[in-house]
């Protein structure tokens, strides 16, 4: 891990529930700073779906001013309206991330799970679990959505500590 | 048509080209205001793509502030990769619209052909002849994604013509 305090954030994009986790890493300890979703009305209008995503984003990253935004690759989808649907949010995040000169990095979702709990096929609760005890939480973090995000910046804290080339910048 | 000008943008967007054509509506007539592509170097991070397309076309609405921005339905895709990467460019056109207060519009590629050839199923040199005679243009508007805007903004300033409801607002 970096010898300066390093600010991490995860987010896990959707048009419905974009979860975030925000985390900083000292030394040899992960810390977190702020976890949740962004859950836009679903009775607005999808493209003021996407600008409350954008603003909210907007808002964290001003806020904790992280150096790096980690995010899943995405490799498959139900079918080609959803991933358009899910590219057009993950278009969102990684602007709104790199308008701040804020790097952005991508792990399998096979890479974050074994990163977390050893096991890259770890269901969802263990994924909870093994986020809840790496960040010292006093309760499960919810929803799974949050999780995820605080499991990707897990790994990427995870990955600088080992300095393996886990993440790739994209 | 309205009574007042009306600016209009269309906007084909794309990972390595973004086709856009700007109209001015007045009155009875329509003309061009620019037209032409975003392409971001294709040697630069994916991420770095798309704060270009977010960029220049932020640039374009600053200079030439439309009122509205016209983009075509996504129905298919050849397949759930390049999906993902059209929705990731359609994202960062829609929230540099959206943080402006600029309406987006969508129209299917059939209504838009439609609309300035009178044929859905026009080929591309048909719709880049249509779009060249109904904006007085001196050649061939080049390349076909800047036509393909082009006749976006058109098919929009035709349905307010006709008071129809052809497209949706999104």
């Amino acid at each position: 891990m970096p010898d300066n305090p390093e600010i991490i954030i995860g987010v896990d994009p959707g048009t419905n529930v974009t979860g975030y986790g925000i985390i900083i890493v000292e030394s040899s300890s992960c810390s977190v700073l702020d976890f949740g979703c962004i859950r836009p009305p679903a009775h607005l209008k999808i493209t003021d779906r996407y600008l409350i995503i954008y603003n909210s984003l907007e808002h964290l990253l001003d806020i904790h001013k992280p150096r790096v935004l980690a995010i899943e690759t995405q490799f498959v989808h139900k079918n080609v309206q959803s991933a358009i649907k899910l590219g057009m949010a993950r278009g969102v995040v990684i602007v709104a991330a790199k308008r701040r000169g804020i790097a952005v990095v991508e792990y399998s979702p096979t890479r974050a799970k074994r990163a977390v709990s050893g096991n890259g096929h770890a269901s969802k609760i263990q994924v909870q679990g093994m986020v809840q005890k790496l960040l010292n939480l006093e309760s499960l973090p919810e929803p799974e959505d949050a999780a995820d995000a605080l499991a990707l910046a897990l790994c990427h804290a995870h990955s600088q500590r080992f300095s393996q080339s886990l993440g790739v910048e994209i």
